[in-house]
Formats: structure tokens, sequence, C-alpha cells
């Protein structure tokens, strides 16, 4: 196997590394020296309350989550707050299928989101010695996460802010992620997995990459050629230039795991299928946080789940970017979730 | 080549087929011994002003618009008007790709809205002797031709109502049918073109069907899990048993080409790119007619067009069941386009 060096320390860190040991993992699989990459910014007081769990979406990593949401300038400030970013397992910094030792990529075990938030929790509570998170947040994936850690771990978790991502994936949503799977795996060079060369799979990762241009934005923002923002000229420029440059680097493995835990993201794997049950667990003070022209996480899918939970608000976030608005690259957007976030945080509980 | 026989007169007829002789089109191309295929309904009065033309969508044919469109119980009621359904160009029933005689499929002529509209003017002046059309209607793509109509013979279309689509063509789902087609081609059985059995790129045209079950119906349809009422018993067997079996027996290159039109629609080509004053042109009264759950012919891009014609209503016709919401299959939908027509046929003019 070549080695796939977008992964690196240079790209993506400075992030820390957790031995997690064996991790058993809830479809019966195990990672053997599981990894946990992590970054932190400011410190913990020494009351140890003012902690924030960040986490990762679908082929992020902590890095983007520092650049677009953590800062001086945003609610999640370091001066204030003791920020933990930490990579999912499968995004290629923690253990994923592209950096397991002396293993077949292909034959890495099924990862759930529950495992994340298990894995977190070790990392949180025996490492850093917390026994309360002031706020866990994250986008897409992460707000699966998120939900999940206000689901599993209620009396830790203070506030929690979901964004663009819902408690349980809907069957929609499963399906559009079948096809970002189907567009790597249709190309025969992803070889059932055993491809050697990692950039083999660029015709694939292209397809997928294309999908994501169609259901990641919207209509109003190729109306608008928004991407003339980001410098582009045309919208093939576009394409090319952001939504498949983005990818390409990628490792088709890594993206394969992280997606099949995405489209089974579901809170009442922890209260025998019963959603409603699950989420009355929830004490955290709630933000769900929809963006409004998300097209696979709508607004919709996510006020349902927020009208299930007692102690919660629906803050619906306006961008003509559509899910990938979370990248930031709408001014507007990030204020609207600092001032959000600041209001949760600000809220006593 | 092996016959394809999905496109008989035993699946789609009766139809009638009027011969345009050598076509030429408007990219530089000439179809030769052009025809076009027609299903007729009622009778033309006397005063010749009763009769309707229905156009076709994407891999439909006129007979589906008979089976839910057409009717004593429908607006486009055979008792009252002379009703004609004409194929569009590329549908396998009209000439099209696998059924040109002497020629290589792949390279068919690219056709356009325009040439379509064209061929249809010649048939109801020509052959049925027209001077005037009670009603121009279609959906989809048959929207884009009732634009087109509406825009290009502004004397002879006396009332239009395009159904969920656009007068102009957005980036969004040009994008969106691009996908449809690379599903297609990136098939290695699809050669380029040059396959020889029409069934050779069925994984091709199953990933084509996966993205019409992600982007053809709504989130909403999923969760309410509305495919039960079509007798289906998982998402799965949905997918399969409508999806991708309504898909599988087309031809791949009647597939392309009409996705090249769709792409294209744009009724600003008759006044040099300028949208306004084409929609200008329209002197029909004119109903446009969007679907609330559409994903890529969204009620707000269909309004914006609607906002630039004089004599004209948005009617939004509301179902789960998204774009394909067309196919008739929610009672309510049809229910409201016949109100919508009967409203819109009632108006003097």
């Amino acid at each position: 196997m070549t080695k796939n060096d977008y992964y690196s320390q240079e790209n993506h860190g400075p992030y820390s590394l957790f031995d997690l040991g064996d991790f058993n993992l809830e479809e019966g699989g195990v990672i053997k020296n599981c990894q946990l990459a992590y970054s932190t910014f400011g410190s913990l007081n020494s009351q140890k309350d003012n902690a924030i769990l960040v986490s990762t979406w679908y082929s992020g990593t902590s890095k983007i989550m520092e650049q677009v949401y953590v800062g001086d300038e945003h609610a999640i400030d370091p001066n204030k707050y003791f920020i933990i970013i930490v990579n999912q397992i499968g995004n290629g910094l923690s253990s994923s299928p592209d950096n397991v030792k002396n293993s077949v990529a292909a034959s890495f075990p099924k990862v759930r989101i529950g495992d994340d938030v298990r894995a977190q929790h070790t990392l949180v509570t025996k490492y850093f010695g917390l026994s309360s998170l002031a706020l866990v947040v994250g986008g897409s994936m992460g707000a699966q996460q998120t939900w999940e850690w206000a689901v599993k771990y209620p009396d830790m978790v203070k506030r929690a802010a979901p964004i663009a991502g819902t408690a349980k994936n809907t069957t929609h949503d499963f399906l559009f992620t079948q096809t970002l799977n189907e567009a790597i795996m249709s190309d025969p060079a992803w070889e059932c997995g055993a491809y050697k060369n990692p950039n083999a799979v660029i015709d694939g990762l292209r397809r997928h990459a294309d999908l994501w241009s169609v259901m990641g934005f919207s209509t109003e923002m190729f109306k608008k050629e928004l991407w003339r923002d980001l410098g582009f000229s045309s919208v093939e420029e576009f394409c090319k230039g952001f939504t498949q440059a983005y990818f390409a680097p990628m490792d088709p493995n890594n993206l394969l795991t992280l997606a099949w835990k995405w489209q089974r993201g579901d809170v009442s794997r922890n209260t025998d299928g019963d959603l409603k049950k699950a989420l009355n667990r929830i004490t955290a003070k709630l933000f769900v946080m929809p963006i409004n022209t998300d097209m696979f996480f709508p607004p919709k899918d996510c006020e349902d789940n927020q009208k299930m939970v007692a102690n919660s608000e629906l803050r619906v976030i306006s961008t003509d970017w559509g899910h990938l608005g979370l990248f930031g690259m709408d001014p507007l957007y990030i204020k609207q979730v600092d001032q959000h976030l600041s209001d949760l945080l600000d809220t006593p509980v």
C-alpha cells in the first residue's frame, strides 16, 4: 500500500494521539491499538467545568473545525474554554482503514456513532479527568455524535448543539449516502477495497464529488453564482477546483467506513429502538441547528427530533450554501452559529 | 443491435407516426426521415378550438400521460377536447437513437427542446390543420416544451400549464442531470454508446435509478413509508421493484439524448439569451404548477419564471411524492392538477 500523506500532521495537525488499547465495537469487531486523534485549545479551569467537545463530520478532520469554529472571535473561544476537537474513527487521523498496521484495509471493522462516542468518553474522562462538558457540538456526522453524547451520557453533557444533523438517520439520507458509496465502489479500480494505490480510485471519487455538488449545496447558491466568492470564474471550475479537488486526495476505504457509520446513526439503539425514550433521556440544554437549504438533513427532519426533547430550541441557520455551508464559506453562516452558541453557552444549566 | 421491445405498440400504443421528412436541428444535425409518435383522444370541434397538446417527460411516453392525465374524470376530458399527446424526439417512440435505421445510435444528433416544439408545431398545423391550441400542458421536460411553445408560438397557445418544470434550466438541475448521465456512461458496458445489447448497461441504469430514488421523491415520502401504498413491503423492495425496474428496460442512448436536451432547456434562446424578453412574448393565460417537495425543479425556481409573465398564476401542488409525484401515485396530486387545469380551461381568453 502506497502511503497516503493527505492525513499528515503537516496538513491536519498539530494533533495528538490517545491510545484506547484494543477497542471493542458494537458490531462485534475490534480495532487493535485503537487511537483517537485530537487537538486542544485553551485551558481547563480549576473547577474543570469549561470543557467543550467538538466532533468531526464525514471527510472532515479537527483542522477544519479549528479553522472555521474556534477562535477569539468565535463563541468557541479558547480564552474562555478548554476545547477538545476529536477526530472520529475512520477519518484518517484516528484509527482508519488507511492507517491500520498489519491489517487489510478492506476488512476494517464496521464502526458506529456509538463506538465513537464511547471512545471519546474514555478520552475525556480517563485522560482529561473531566466529569462534565459545558458543550458538545458538531455538524453533520458531528451532529450525530452530539445527539449520541446527549443521550448516552446525560449526566455529563450540560449543553449540546447538533448542527445540520439528526438523532436518527432518515431513509432518504441513507439512500443518498448509498449513492456516494456506489460511486466509489462501482469504479473497477476500487477492487473491492483492495486497491494498492490510494489515488487509483480517482474516477469513482470524482463521481462521488459530483454527487456532493448536487446534494451538498443548493439551487440558490448556483443561481446566485456564489462560487464566485471563492474565486472561481465558472461553475465547471468550481465543481472541479472545489468539490472534486477536496475529495480527490482522500482514502476511499476511509470514506466508506465513515459513510457506513453515517447511514446508521441512531440514538434509539440506546433504548431498544424507542426514539422518543432515547430523546427523553437528554437533560442537556439543547439547541438544534439545521441549515434552511440543507437537502439531506433538512430542517423538518431536525425539527422532528427537537420536538421530542424537553429543554430544547430550534435555531435554524439561513444560508444559500446548503449542507456544505458547514465549511463556513458564508460569513453570515458562522455569525449565526456564533450567536446561537453564545446564547447557549450563556444559558445557566 | 438487438431490438429493444420496450418501446413497442403493445407496451405504449396505440400510437401513430407522423413523418417530418429530413428534420434539421438547432445544433446543426439532421434526423433523416424523422418521425413523431403521437396518440389522440376525443374529437376536434368544427371551430377547431378545442385542441389540447400534451408533451412527455424524460423516460416517459404518451402512454403514462394518457393513463394519469386523460379521461372522463379528468380536466383533460376527451368528451370535451381533442387531445394530442406527442412523444418527444429521443423517447423511443418518436425518432430516437435506438430506432434510427442505417445509423449508429451513438452518433444520433443533439436535439433541443426548441426542435421538439418546432416538430410538434408542424404536426398540429400541417397535419391537423390547427391554428390554435386551447391548452399546452406537460410535466418536467414536458413543462420545458410547454414553456417553449408559449414563447415560440404565442399566437397559437391560448393557455399553458408547465407542471414541475422551468423555462430555463438551472445550473443545479444541470448538475443533477449530469450525475444521471455519468451513472450510465461510467458503466464499461456502455462502450461509449456502442453497446450491442440494450440490456447490457444494467449496472449503470441501476445506479441511474438509485439517483432518481434520492432526488425524485422526498424525505417525507420515505419517512411516512408511502411506498407501502404501492404494495411494497420494504424500502429496498420499493427501490428495486419500482425505480430500478422502471428504468431497467430503457435504452441508455435514448435516455442520454433526452438528458442532453433537458439540461439545456432554455426559452431565452428565442431572444438572444434575454429571459425576461422571452417570457414577455407569452400571451397565453399561464398557470405555473410546481410540486412543493420537488428537489430539482423546486417551487422557487418555477416562481422566478412565473413572476416574469404578465397573465400568469402560481399554483403550487402539494404532495409528499416529490418530482415523481408526476406519475400520479398520490390521488390528491392528480385531484389538484385537475382542479387547476379546470380553472385554467374555464378562463376565457
